[in-house]
């Protein structure tokens, strides 16, 4: 095996080193591991080494130093700042630890921002943005002494039966590619690395069940689940990746060497550090029964290409150490993750880092993140249907109703301090505004009369509740419902790691409410706030039909304010839908990127469409989308497509232009539509834009027969449309010359100009 | 490329052809094609070429002579043999054609006897009962000049929301390959050509749906689903095979060479023919979009190794013979099927036929094929719950009730004559006696006092029948309900194929009707007849428990006499459930088979449980089962094992001995219970018996990392008892030496003997 190449100094370094501190290096230690469940089967896991014993030889990785519990952010600073300076001074080799953290929905840590949740993210179409959220969360975390962030989620949405959709993008692996990356990007702006998750396949799982068997080819995997991967690792030189927790058709991926190395490493050229997932090494024996002992787990693990044990050294201490007794031949695959985390170590300054001064005032919560909470919840609420009834004319009398009106945690999604941490620490505060909506509406609306009612609860189906709200509404002159989620772990909550279901309709007696209050004919704007998409079709259409329906995937600490402002139209809806809205939970899994087959024909009599498609969402003005043109190309070069987007209406308003595209025939089937490219416009009232895409033809490629990724000629059909669903204006191309294998240089990103021209004079 | 080795007979009639008579045997001609859909967009592909003309060169297939409409056989007879003499003398070759049939659950023609449907079959455990079932079909099938028989299906099934399973077996692959191997030895003993459906993993496909994608990698479909079809193939000599509709991870399995021809052909040695599901080639054209046109459609499907396009040349013919023009090195495409056609027709005989004496009389529903429809009905009833109603004991008033209480046609299959061409065809009699359960319990309590009420529709949701249904149950001493499914294709019925579900409940106001039998506190009977397992789990416990549950897959002619026996305790019940009762649509895909991840974990809210486990099945007597031992044994080598099996009841009965086996740790992951090996198993009060199984070492064989199936070293565990979720009785043995690479040669087939001892004189 050849070793990693590495600097004179890691080597000089890694040659000093007995086998005990290689074996410190990698591995973390999580110094406030309690009994909270917040990693699976962490109660089973409880390490029972001692802090001082674990960190004798150093130690790779300090686990949630931040995260773990609710610690005073200043005084934690000033432990670990001694701690490091201890590992520096006291340890033979002097070499500090890295330090991570979540930063999923901002820095999991108390009285820090908490951020929109990715699926948010991806409703806004709107990678700048993601970018600067990025970089906002990496300083504060610089500023703690934080080297590396588990986050962002590139995991493709599958089946939104699966808790942790809340995690994701999006169900478009270009989205979550674009998005991802730009979030990748802003965090390492700060000097932070980001750690991608999960590489790969954990949330194509069966059933939408959390951890269970993925089934899938090797072309789905390489034209479905790896693109966002190989685009953050490419373009956004991600230096850190964590494996899935699956098996993908019975090898689990943390022994899957054609994964973490083969395709990682050897194909995209990627450098950094492989972590693992948490106990996932130990996972390989206990739960996969792929290894007979730990021993075993932690060799098949390394030699798959995971450097790092997270969170502690389960397999990779005690169990390796007694396995490379009878097998020294294994110590060459410990000797390649070492130098890596030790390069890892030097990259981010480690080697030199002096830990003097630990900060003395910390801002976690300050105005540049309040304000990216803000802007980003705006542009993710989806505006899903609206009889008229919103804006909100000004109401007299506003009934405000359901389970999550009056709750903060509601806004946030399962990786928030609040909901994976602080739910097991009853009476602490948060530490940080969280206007609720109830809040947010009688803030904005401060003339009007308000009534308040729960009606029921987010989970409990009691619905004894539901007459008293009923009676709420119908005294008013509108009334607003907020219902939906509630983010936790492991049977705690409706929505998070371990919260799969089997049923997509909104959890406990809460379509029950919606639909008697909709009973009562008082114009009725429901909330939707949630981290997956339900089963709501009944709320838009039909003798429930609810006069507007808005969805908030947990919008975070401005989501309050966010929801008022569109409400009363203070705020423009500009969110669109990043996955479909399911018809049924016996539908799933369903994906827009079907092919003929996978979608509605009279060969099934089970409709599979969904409630509404990927990329709907409504505005307050009305816009047209026009003239479509397009280029052809080369298979190895790019289209150019044209389309000019009008806003109709009399209000500004933004518009996420939408551009997708069918192969007609193709040597393996392809979907009947997949999105090339978008841009955000927004445009006051008359204007017309002309956008002008640049679509790399390599967006159309796809695994051939033969394995390789191709772009091959024939005719590809082009349209724009509010929807994936819908061709408003289209064209046809033809791709022209030979098959072309796509290669590393080949862009990867569409790119779009945006051209507004007034309305003309009147 | 190599062309199929053939008799001198053959190659000398190649020679002489043409390219259009060369075509023409590579393609069927459907006389009956009318406007009635027995096939997927069969409306669509109506084919426009007279039959004079498609025959002039001669033909390849008749298809379906019997089996389109109501044909008289004798009349239809005459025709048939005089137009194979018209081909024998007026064509310049001289060709007889391969006249092919549907015959899943008996000959699928007008009168012929309609048994069991293939659920059933798995439900009965029983391989010696379906091969005398195979061959008297068979047998019935060459009385009428038929060659070659469109079953069995072997795909295992994967999803209960697929409306295709009731033409499955089961859902273990060893099951299926035991008793479809079984129907195979039966039909060929009759001369009748068997041809296996589907190869392969159609019944995997996307949320269950009809034709929809399959994503699963190369070790499950080696490990499940492709055994029943290589024990069909290597042990049971299969002539003839179809392709699977699917795409596998985007390639459509028509146009897989790997598949058709590389695992089927060069790895397994079939040298019969293959043949087209319906339309299938087209669709490579018209649904998969994978081919251009037509012709390039044929070219794939036979470069795959498709030999015979089914049911009509759409494609072979003039779209191909057009190709051919431009491509004349396709050419020899051509002749490597014409070759395999040929050599079918002459094994077949059809080569040496003279057509001279068609039948005068024919006996399509004799007393031997009465009593097989018998026997498989009463071996394969589950009794699934009962709390002591059952066996009924003389009651004076009975309340007959439910949809499927009055109605024949509930009885039989999709693939019946009745559900698949009849229903087209109202006014049109049977033509052969099916006594429904109501009938056959009237004539079983002929003493006693009947009230019947329908209650409601299978399908409709009109409740309004439910409360007359009620008040009869309320006047009663006991209730029989039967509910279930109406078998019909693509939006007729709620099972069969095209007509998948993404919601498990019992079709229209069933549950309701249940429940408000229930309610009234009469002891109530439930019988299931349906194609597919519902969700049925609160009928089985919970406030509306039924007294009993009895599950019935379509059990066909004497289904309804079989029923009324064992509901008065004539037959003793014996079917275990092939396929294991689902928790909720939601819940699937499902499979016993799974690995501790995927079934339910503290990592996953969502409880998989199945309402009852695959091998569940009660009886009217007690077993017990003890004392498994189980030797050690080579990994080439074969396990005994041996287990006591005693009649603790007063009664007599029928067990299905089941032997189940964990492999703990393997290099891949594996089920935690795999069925090993099964026996039925009749003792009397008092009985006991030991049962020895010699199990094969290469049933525990799975696909290793390498791609090769390969037996493991190491600790497996053993068990039997009453269904895959119980240990009654269990050990552990070895696998010991090195890991063995299985080979054609190693047994797939576990045997059993059974020695009884009479209980000892009291």
């Amino acid at each position: 095996m050849e070793l990693p190449a590495a600097s004179e100094r890691v080597r000089s370094l890694h040659a000093r080193m007995t086998i005990d501190e290689k074996l410190a290096q990698l591995v973390g230690y999580w110094v406030d591991q309690g009994d909270e469940v917040v990693a699976p089967m962490a109660g089973e896991m409880v390490t029972s080494t001692r802090y001082e014993d674990a960190t004798s030889h150093g130690i790779g990785h300090l686990t949630r130093v931040y995260g773990t519990r609710p610690v005073d952010p200043v005084e934690r600073a000033a432990w670990l700042w001694a701690e490091q300076r201890r590992l520096r001074e006291d340890t033979r080799l002097g070499i500090p630890a890295i330090v991570h953290e979540e930063c999923l929905t901002g820095l999991a840590a108390w009285k820090a921002a908490t951020l929109p949740t990715p699926l948010a993210w991806g409703a806004a179409f709107d990678p700048e943005l993601t970018e600067r959220i990025g970089a906002a969360i990496g300083r504060t975390m610089g500023t703690l002494g934080i080297h590396q962030g588990l986050a962002p989620v590139l995991d493709v949405v599958t089946d939104p039966r699966w808790g942790r959709v809340d995690e994701c993008i999006a169900e478009d692996p270009y989205v979550v590619g674009t998005i991802g990356t730009a979030y990748v990007r802003g965090l390492q702006s700060a000097g932070v690395h980001a750690t991608l998750k999960h590489f790969a396949g954990y949330s194509a799982s069966q059933a939408g069940r959390n951890h269970a068997p993925v089934h899938m080819g090797g072309r789905r995997l390489r034209d479905v689940i790896l693109p966002p991967f190989e685009m953050a690792v490419r373009d956004g030189g991600v230096r850190s990746v964590m494996n899935s927790y699956a098996e993908i058709d019975g090898v689990p991926v943390a022994s899957n060497p054609e994964l973490l190395t083969g395709v990682l490493r050897e194909e995209w050229g990627f450098d950094g550090t492989v972590v693992a997932d948490y106990f996932s090494v130990a996972f390989l024996h206990a739960l996969h029964g792929v290894a007979a002992d730990l021993g075993e787990a932690a060799v098949l693990a390394l030699r798959a290409g995971i450097d790092i044990e997270l969170p502690t050294g389960d397999a990779f201490v005690a169990p390796l150490r007694d396995r490379l007794e009878e097998h020294p031949e294994e110590v060459a695959l410990v000797d390649r993750a070492v130098l890596r985390v030790l390069a890892q170590k030097e990259e981010l300054g480690l080697l030199d880092a002096d830990f003097r001064t630990p900060p003395t005032a910390v801002e976690l919560d300050g105005p540049e993140l309040r304000a990216l909470a803000r802007r980003a919840a705006e542009e993710s609420l989806v505006l899903l249907s609206n009889d008229g009834v919103l804006p909100l004319a000004g109401p007299r009398r506003i009934a405000v109703i359901g389970p999550n009106a009056g709750a903060a945690e509601s806004l946030m999604g399962c990786y928030s301090f609040a909901n994976h941490v602080l739910a097991h620490h009853p009476g602490t505060p948060l530490g940080f505004e969280i206007p609720t909506i109830a809040e947010s509406l009688r803030s904005r609306f401060a003339n009007a009369e308000f009534v308040a009612e729960r009606g029921c609860d987010v989970e409990d189906p009691d619905p004894r509740g539901i007459a008293d709200a009923a009676r709420a509404a119908a005294s008013a002159e509108v009334a607003v419902v907020v219902v939906g989620d509630r983010a936790g772990l492991f049977g705690r909550g409706t929505v998070g790691e371990g919260n799969d279901v089997d049923d997509l309709e909104l959890p406990g007696a809460q379509r029950r409410l919606v639909e008697e209050v909709v009973a009562t004919g008082t114009p009725t704007v429901v909330v939707v706030v949630s981290g997956r998409p339900y089963a709501i079709g009944w709320m838009l259409e039909g003798p429930s039909a609810a006069g507007a329906v808005v969805q908030a995937f947990f919008p975070g600490e401005e989501g309050g304010p966010a929801v008022a402002r569109l409400l009363a139209g203070d705020a423009e809806p500009s969110g669109r839908l990043p996955v479909s809205l399911p018809r049924s939970a016996g539908a799933q899994p369903y994906t827009y990127l079907h092919p003929v087959l996978g979608g509605p024909t009279e060969i099934t009599s089970a409709d599979n469409t969904p409630a509404l498609p990927f990329g709907h969402g409504l505005t307050y003005t009305t816009f047209a989308r026009e003239e479509l043109s397009a280029t052809d190309a080369a298979t190895d070069g790019s289209v150019t497509a044209r389309v000019r987007l009008s806003n109709a209406g009399a209000r500004a308003g933004t518009d996420v232009v939408q551009l997708y595209a069918r192969d007609v025939f193709a040597s393996v089937t392809r979907p009947v539509a997949q999105l090339l490219a978008y841009q955000r416009v927004a445009l006051g009232p008359g204007e017309t834009a002309t956008v002008e895409f640049t679509v790399p033809a390599s967006r159309l490629a796809f695994t051939g027969r033969d394995g390789r990724r191709i772009v091959e000629p024939g005719a590809i059909e082009l349209w724009v449309g509010p929807s994936c669903a819908e061709r408003e204006t289209e064209t046809r191309i033809e791709l022209t010359g030979p098959v072309h294998a796509v290669t590393a240089e080949d862009a990867r990103v569409a790119t779009a100009t945006v051209s507004i021209e007034a309305p003309a004079a009147v």
